[in-house]
């Protein structure tokens, strides 16, 4: 077992989801800008949790959504990301698990608590989310097992993972294993705001290290610093081998070498909330490139996932995606 | 506002619980009872939450989704119960202060954690609860606040209670403030088993110091080791001043000295998850007993109350409940 093939390794921010409904008026009053990702403290997290309403809690983190999208659709995946040895801590190692992703990062001993995320859900089933990174800032290049990275097909990396400077070079030294090893890297650029946080260095990535980069419009648009989708389009082209835009109720579009596929949204009977969106198209597409589909399939996919994870509440499936596949 | 009057002062457990679906197969393999809350040790706890699958955690506990609930519909309460300094014991706290329950009990600084009920929601939407009850079993008459007590209309005791011994002591001595000063002391036979373990003690609890009796269908016929439900009313009738059971579709039906009104359950268009039903059928009565409504009605509310909380995940609602307020 420990020698057999991986789909997808991933990389990112170990976090606990603490998800509660809020009216738009509560981010107003705390200046929060919706749909978007914000570093907080301890403190400021503390503070915010203090006046929020009652709240669940349920394992999170872009890349180990799609991880675990990615082993409820059938795939094989193993995660790699940071937790303290705190209650949280153990909620994260034991969700992810037990969805039948490989998790074997040791927790730190000591040093700040394991991450979360404070997920506002609004009534339009919008989420803005403001994130403590906590022990995600003690991941460091020792935590990247090159035997894992080689088993993988694809090792994937989260933007978000540039935010704590040690994670940076995990994601570095891992990327280059990956690639020593005839592998491919992916991107997901995450967030907006972490677009405009590390952009000059997201593009050098781009251009140099990754094969297949995730974004929605908005951070693509960022990015390239244009004025529209179409704009950021005709930049990014021939930037990497394969670019996959997401753009909500709009569908998506992915770029190849070759081609331009303009791919349609999935329907969606009620959407509850949009966290995880983008992460489960990740998980879909990357399920079915691992298996070798052509590029509308793998799009389709993604867009099937997507469009269960937003009919409910939180990023992680209550049912098995596998339900999904008709291919 | 510490001096206000208040409707109901709960004890009880202060629980997170810890939900995952699971198929029946899943409790057959692990010997665990359809619909029954069996206590186990930490052990016990670990080995079968590493046997999950993937959990969402949110505070749950008897008495304390009963005053959650309360709250909600536009009650005012105060809860009791004891959980240790760790991350879910914040949890805890941070979920019944949001919703607008006073909670001062001091946390336990050392001994076990802070409790969690395991909660298997099986796809005909039953729940089957293991609790490990740690840090509820530190909770001691110390922790009584006379003045709390006095302050609330009624004092509302959960069975569940009766099982760690110091918290025994802790519910005899709010039952005998809340009495001398005039009060009403209420209290939920919680559970089957429960019942089987502390028979002759709540009968004995009945008879002489209880005056609100909440009880289901399973829990009253064990406690009056009878046939049949019927047999149990009978049985039942002036061994206190109301008596309130429920019997889940088939309604409830409330005894008082004079009379017996029997209410037809609610209509629900899919249930999906049964946890908290029987507490918030008693979030709801208390809320029209203490607003001086008729028994018809306070029946009502507590069935509409039960009604909204099974067509959810949880026991604690997603929504306010004031919204189901026609009267």
């Amino acid at each position: 077992m420990a020698e057999s093939l991986l789909d997808v390794a991933g990389i990112g921010n170990a976090v606990v989801d603490v998800i509660a409904r809020e009216q738009d008026k509560f981010l107003d009053d705390n200046g929060l800008t919706k749909g978007t990702m914000t570093l907080i403290d301890l403190a400021e997290a503390e503070a915010l949790y203090a006046k929020m309403g009652p709240a669940i809690e349920c394992s999170g983190g872009s890349a180990a959504n799609t991880l675990a999208g990615l082993a409820s659709l059938g795939g094989t995946a193993a995660f790699v990301g940071k937790v303290r040895d705190d209650d949280l801590g153990g909620i994260f190692r034991h969700d992810i698990r037990a969805v039948g992703v490989e998790y074997d990062t040791p927790a730190a001993t000591d040093g700040p608590p394991t991450a979360r995320c404070l997920v506002l859900v609004t009534p339009d089933a919008q989420r803005t989310m403001q994130t403590y990174l906590g022990a995600c800032a003690e991941l460091s290049p020792g935590d990247i097992d090159p035997k894992l990275i080689k088993r993988a097909k694809v090792t994937y990396l989260e933007g978000y993972l540039w935010d704590p400077p040690e994670a940076k070079k995990a994601f570095k030294k891992a990327a280059g294993i990956a690639h020593e090893a005839g592998n491919k890297v992916a991107l997901n650029l995450s967030d907006p705001l972490c677009v405009d946080r590390h952009r000059t260095e997201f593009r050098e990535l781009i251009g140099n290290h990754v094969d297949i980069l995730f974004a929605n419009e908005t951070e693509i648009v960022s990015l390239c610093e244009v004025g529209d989708f179409n704009a950021a389009l005709q930049e990014i082209r021939g930037l990497c081998d394969v670019a996959v835009l997401t753009r909500s109720d709009k569908g998506s579009v992915v770029i190849t070498d070759s081609d331009i596929h303009i791919l349609d949204a999935e329907a969606v009977d009620k959407v509850v909330d949009t966290t995880g969106a983008g992460d489960l198209y990740a998980a879909g597409f990357l399920f079915g490139l691992t298996r070798g589909c052509d590029i509308p399939t793998c799009g389709r996919l993604g867009g099937k996932a997507a469009a269960a994870i937003i009919g409910q509440f939180g990023a992680r499936s209550e049912k098995p995606l596998a339900d999904l596949l008709d291919f």
